[in-house]
């Protein structure tokens, strides 16, 4: 069987990254355990380890995650920023990675060298161990995947939890990550996320990677809808609500907070505990089909998608 | 700076695979700790782990690993394999794995499909839990890369540790693993590995991947050098003393032996423990300078090079 389809309809690009993901659950059967100890969340929780651990692997790759005006130094520091996010989104501390090299024989020495002394500095930044990696060769092809394990919160911190009436809320600004730089620039949630594991009234969490419009039904319990305004969306410059909501590489956590929860007394302690990083209440859960009239209507924007033609 | 090189001598081809692999480890300087903590073994052991870890990644890459012509079952089983052969080769016992596709948009889904299927076949013969990945979109490519977490033994069976005057053994046969589809039905040797690291005579031990040429010189210690007989290379049908040494995939153990341990008694008790696993001494490590004329000059071979132009 050739593993390259001779007709659209029947590759992977029709069947987009979503119905992909979701069909390798069904293939992979019994032999992939669910959630939190496997797909479907920011990480997956080793099953069976004592003092829980968590794991991630997250690539980048030439022409999709950056191209030749970033600096490889930002590249490597990428890589492992990204992983870092996901560990952060389940109030996770790291430990250690390892990371695959796919290479075409042409690639720059210089090049390599200066990504992995970003890689390098990122890593002793934030105590992570390169302990292992792997080097295999493809033809035309520049990527690096990073597998990072990690120690979970004391209390396990996941997508699942959100109720009817908790407000959501999400970390710094969003959109327009790519044009202002910030896809490489960003600093993991770390602290914060370990400071949400702390909080009972956080029911669940979540890393926003693929733009809120795309990433918040993953939040959004069975029988709930997201009532999300889009006037209380917290924008970066030159991002309008529209890019706020679809650009993806945001990086921010997305929080359900218990609805018996005060604001003022919740805004107040994380104000205390992280006065340099934004925290903005965006909406709340409701019941399905109580969408109030003013609020955003999600499936009409897109997140970015990882399969495209 | 541009990722590709406009001039070859500026490329990885050049520098090689395993100059490539020392230039990493430069690179990263302190954030890579020194093995079995890091980059060096077979796998690496996760620092500060309290009942010891092991961790390992290595991908399976279109056109490298497979072709077209090798049934997507058998490929997803092998990229599993690869990663069990080199958990065994530390004696560890597997755990739990996530795996890093990156597909060009023109994938065919039904070669997906049985990827999958057979990746978790394996993984249930194994107990492997597959509990997370990541997909990213790599143009003209189909790649996977796994890795897989494990449980070290009570006693860490590492590269290092082989002596002057110990016996060196290999499990199986060698050479020829492409054409007679070895290195596709390969049995990782997980029973064996293990059962060596309970051996306090099984001083250092390895997973033959690129060719006993280029591997053996990994388990030499410095100052010695490997007395390798011709006449005493166990070699697989159709496989010539230069395939036996040089044509990788093999993924057999090799072991260097306490000297002191009979040999008589060390078959014997392999015998009944492995009835149908083959163990063959096929030299043993001297002081450098004192190799005997009928040995193998193991320079004059060379094993499987990972970047080639």
């Amino acid at each position: 069987m050739h593993p390259f389809a001779s007709r659209r309809s029947d590759s992977v690009a029709a069947l987009g990254e979503i119905g992909l993901i979701s069909a390798i659950r069904g293939w992979l059967g019994s032999a992939a355990p669910p959630p939190p100890f496997g797909m479907g969340d920011d990480c997956a929780v080793v099953p069976g380890s004592r003092r829980r651990q968590l794991l991630k692997v997250d690539p980048v790759v030439f022409t999709r995650h950056f191209d030749a005006r970033v600096p490889p130094r930002a590249v490597g520091a990428k890589l492992l920023k990204r992983n870092l996010s996901d560990i952060a989104a389940m109030g996770g501390r790291p430990g250690c990675a390892v990371v695959a090299l796919l290479l075409d024989p042409q690639v720059s020495v210089a090049w390599l060298e200066q990504f992995h002394r970003g890689l390098a500095a990122c890593a002793r930044h934030y105590g992570v161990a390169l302990v292992g990696g792997a080097v295999g060769q493809a033809p035309g092809t520049l990527s690096a995947s990073l597998t990072l394990l990690g120690q979970a919160p004391a209390r396990l911190l996941t997508r699942r939890g959100a109720r009817a009436g908790d407000r959501i809320y999400v970390t710094g600004v969003l959109g327009n990550s790519l044009a202002s730089g910030h896809h490489l620039s960003f600093r993991p949630r770390l602290a914060e996320g370990a400071w949400c594991a702390r909080q009972p009234a956080v029911r669940a969490m979540m890393d926003l990677s693929d733009g809120l419009a795309k990433d918040l039904p993953a939040l959004t319990p069975a029988g709930l809808e997201a009532a999300v305004l889009a006037r209380a969306l917290p924008r970066r410059a030159r991002a309008d609500v529209r890019a706020a909501l679809s650009d993806g590489e945001d990086h921010e956590l997305l929080l359900a907070v218990d609805r018996q929860r005060d604001p003022a007394s919740f805004a107040a302690a994380w104000q205390k505990a992280f006065p340099r990083t934004r925290l903005t209440c965006i909406g709340r859960f409701v019941r399905r089909g109580q969408l109030p009239p003013e609020a955003l209507r999600l499936d009409d924007y897109h997140g970015f998608e990882h399969l495209r033609a």
